[in-house]
């Protein structure tokens, strides 16, 4: 049996360089659909830190905003972070891309003094007081590492895959969390904290259809974890 | 064996309302990437026909490129639609959403008097004098209605699922092509003509999951075509 609350998902822009990464995204939407569970799409409503240009992968000109330029992978049917309940939900799930670290954390400046924004904190404070399991692709574990941090754990398990990402995972081990290395088709699973993490395309080279096992790998975790609770 | 040329896939923005549906697009990369296809991205060079924010779901200000978007779904990699060449291709997709109708052709305003923007005719004209299989999901069929009425094709078998799309039914039947109701999982192929459909979100309600089986059922068919070749 499915647990008959939905999984929240937040979103953190459209594009792996500005905001969420788009096959992480549709991945951990197709992947929750095909384990049965029916899932709802949250966003912040703030501009987001910055706009690249996806195919000349530079800075481009004007703002966005995260919750508007999210909805495109929603269709629509997304809701701003703030109106987030841990009471309606049974998981709070973070896609990965740099929206992670630019969106959600202040990672992208501050590195290892990064906080989590407001609206993320309140999100995710509120689901580990109810015990929802999070789960977090690709660099979105940055926003598991400092909400451990910031609750006072240590030794939570977390993968950002390998070592192709070494700042966030010297700044994993800053905050008192332990990098777990992990291949792509799996998923790093800290069941006492109830946290899932999948490298998904922190493996760069990655195929699409090896990105997808690893969200796939995340999502029957949380099957898993859940059905285990 | 697998065809040792990539399939090319035509982009036309990121996001349903103004662009390519993105689920369409990145589970027909993981669909092709699941049956051993590789593949090469395209869009063309041109601004969009507008610009919708989808939380809204009303057209927004501001300017928009087809090509600059469409980069956000293939992380970069990706190319004008104008340097497509069927020499290396084994097949051109389509992937749905409006912007089959906005940005690749002129449905949104011309209807059945609708006509191919010039880089996607140059692509579909070059593709059909190879005999490339031809794929396309959603309102994408759009595109392969207008190349047949354009080629004095008669009688191409193409899909828009039920009756969701009556304008573009209409349309299909005025170009002299016939709609073939398809349920939601399957996909219509029309072996003498080479062109493969598959409803995916012409059925509105459905969900990623049966979205993303529309779509392993139109690479399955393709599989099969290039096989019997």
């Amino acid at each position: 049996m499915k647990p008959s609350l939905p999984v929240a998902v937040v979103l953190s822009g459209c594009g792996v360089y500005d905001g969420t990464e788009i096959t992480e995204a549709v991945g951990l939407l197709i992947a929750l659909s095909q384990a049965g569970f029916s899932y709802r799409c949250y966003a912040p409503v703030r501009e987001q830190y910055h706009v690249v240009d996806h195919f000349k992968g530079a800075p481009a000109d004007g703002a966005r905003n995260i919750l508007t330029e999210s909805a495109r992978i929603a269709r629509g049917a997304i809701q701003p972070l703030s109106a987030f309940k841990a009471s309606e939900h049974c998981a709070l799930a973070f896609p990965g891309g740099f929206g992670a670290a630019k969106n959600l954390t202040t990672f992208i400046d501050q590195g290892d003094k990064a906080q989590l924004y407001a609206d993320v904190n309140s999100a995710v404070t509120d689901a580990m007081a109810r015990k929802l399991p999070l789960l977090a692709l690709c660099a979105a574990p940055l926003v598991l590492g400092i909400a451990a941090r910031d609750a006072g754990l240590s030794g939570v398990r977390l993968t950002f895959g390998d070592c192709e990402g070494p700042a966030m995972n010297a700044a994993l081990a800053t905050w008192g969390q332990t990098h777990v290395v992990t291949p792509l088709e799996q998923a790093c699973v800290d069941s006492k904290h109830r946290m899932i993490s999948a490298p998904a395309y922190m493996y760069g080279d990655a195929k699409p259809a090896e990105v997808f096992a690893s969200i796939q790998a995340a999502v029957k975790a949380l099957d898993e974890m859940l059905a285990a609770a």
